[in-house]
């Protein structure tokens, strides 16, 4: 069974990562998504709500498994003895990274096989710093992520600019 | 049975395009090497030579056919009921041209997924053209090629330096 | 009157320039389509079957103008006494291209101005290029190009399938 | 009548912005300099103290308009009905971002209309960042800012060491 | 004697930092490692910490020398009368970065000379950064940096998460 | 005595390679300005021609040496024994480029440094192609390039105008 990683952040998962979730499944029988906790990165939403929204938005469709992570995403690739990641990439800064990572991973464990997956060309300006800046000014982001996902940042900043 | 084709004018065949393939047999149950014959574009061996280079280089390696086309690669792809296009990229100039070509090719069919895969970091400043230059000034790029290929590359070009 | 010339060679032209010229219309009073005709590059289409697709293409929009030249675009510029200059922009490569031409023609004459525009996404992977590559290999192209575009290039490329 | 908004921080404006906003004014009946305030974002001068030194510098050139918002960019732009926007671009990385940034902005609101220019050569290496980092080292940036500003950057840190 | 500065954070030093002064050292008769204290700079190791690093990874080359400085480097160039500057340069990334402080280095001091060297392709992907996060995760990092650096890092970290 | 190599085609030299030697000789002893004779890339001015515009452009220039070459660069170097080439990068597409070619030439001649110098911004558009461009619509160049090229540039293309 071919099984591939798809790591990220996920705060919150957006349409662009649905889709690049969907395209892996074309090609791999299994996709596992794995929310990476970083000690020294803030997130809008805590590590269950990021699950959870996930959950949600995956729930149709099969063989696509959700975890989460504290270490290195070596580590995971090495206890799980999978070993294709998958990653997005929308543009040239997006490039540069992927490649110094993906060089160091291999450089860390040459077993591994990293590829990359364009996005439909509509979600080329998605990212999710985007919806949470256009949610906190109170836009409708629904056409741009899952409905779990909206309807969280709704009461995520309503609840702030009621504190406020 | 999950199959890619890998496309290319291979005019030769490098370490570079061997490692690529190698990576794809590690993702796929079968690797198309796909010969592509342009009308416009001069190269500097036949489309027979190349087919047979390529034939030579990869006889080791099980599930990797060898084919060719003289046609949009779309329309290879439909015909052969395969969805999947295995693309390497080495730089940022790899990736604005391959970008382009993603997008036009899902967007006249939209079944089809492209992923790219990054070389080894030893390839990157690995082509055919600079293979050719290097072997026009009677280096040897052993190191750069096949076998097979180091051998034509003398021939031909022992060929060209005598008659000229 | 806000005058913009839109500078190409528009071999032929595609749905992403029509795209430009709508957007520079909200902008300009009058937009300039000026086609370009440079004695060492050859093209497929004729300069006046170039001209008589742009006349065609945009017969409906008013305020637009179309013109020849086969001298320096400044002089051109200079002559007809307008100093802004549009520009579409698709990609890294295009910014490097226009960033060296708009920093040379402003070196030639201070007084002009070169603004860049983005299409519409949809047209990201679009250019003359492709759209004759598609067509040469006897792809139906009508949802890249004006109707009349479409039609000179099915009849030009069966005048050659035809020949050979 | 034609009119661009200018969007920015302008913490402080430099001559790279008025460059900009002189040759906005060559295309446009009115340019509105419109200074953001983000709640997140930490500047070095107040609000006050941006707008001021823009009036200041821009006081000798009509039909320039100097504003502030806090919300988002598109709902002004609905707000005052204009439908352009003005941006500088320097570099590949300004590139990117600005590309991102104009299909989110035309998502949602599909009339709005982006247009960049680029600088004078000369300013290309210039930003609000590398002038406040200067004059925290004490140099004179006296050709680099309006004379209001570089007066305030010194007061500024002038304070600031004292203190320390 | 031609000597030249190459300046950085050094927080840690890698086997990149020590392949580009050794390249510096083919070139030039003495080079001067400088470390740049930023006041607005937080870094995992003190300036002593780093300076300490530095001698010992270096202590067999002769013909370097160590120093430190807070302020801007172009004052530190005038006092130290040396008028070149080598930069290591890995990514497009970088490049934008360097070209932009090059420029603003000459307009400062305009007889300065910025040079840039390639790292061995090993280290495309390495950087302070990476080292760190590695170390943080418990990864030997004893490939990529010097073996002070490495034992300080062990250090560093344990105490870190003895105390967490 | 440090000695560094600067190859180009040259055809013909600018006032930016101009620049670049001079920048390259504060740093070395002795610049050999190495003339590149391609077998397959046409140029507008011979061999002799190219060498003798350098000649007359850089002859009050001391410690710089004219020499031309028909093989590949690190032929040159080895026969020489010198280990240093100077490049000049002007753009992002250099970068790729240069940075492919350095990675090649080093493993082919691991003694080898190559060093990138930025030009003056003044000359960030400038290229021999431009050059040439220009001089063929019959703009004066004088300011581009060194006296001797612009005369030659004004015959050859007067020559070329009244033959056609």
């Amino acid at each position: 069974m071919k099984i591939a990683v798809y790591p990220g952040t996920f705060d919150p998962v957006t349409n662009g990562h649905i889709d690049i979730i969907k395209r892996g499944r074309k090609i791999f029988d299994k996709i596992i998504v794995l929310v990476a906790i970083h000690p020294n990165k803030k997130t809008l939403f805590t590590i269950d709500e990021r699950i959870n929204m996930l959950k949600e938005s995956l729930k149709d469709l099969n063989n696509v498994e959700i975890d989460h992570w504290d270490g290195l995403l070596i580590d995971y690739i090495k206890k799980k003895k999978v070993n294709v990641i998958i990653r997005g990439m929308r543009a040239i800064s997006d490039f540069e990274y992927e490649f110094q990572m993906a060089l160091m991973n291999r450089n860390l464990y040459p077993d591994i096989e990293i590829i990359f997956l364009f996005p439909d060309e509509k979600y080329t300006y998605l990212s999710s710093s985007i919806v949470k800046e256009l949610a906190m000014f109170g836009k409708d982001v629904k056409h741009l992520v899952p409905k779990i996902v909206n309807e969280k940042l709704i009461e995520k900043y309503r609840g702030k600019n009621e504190k406020s």
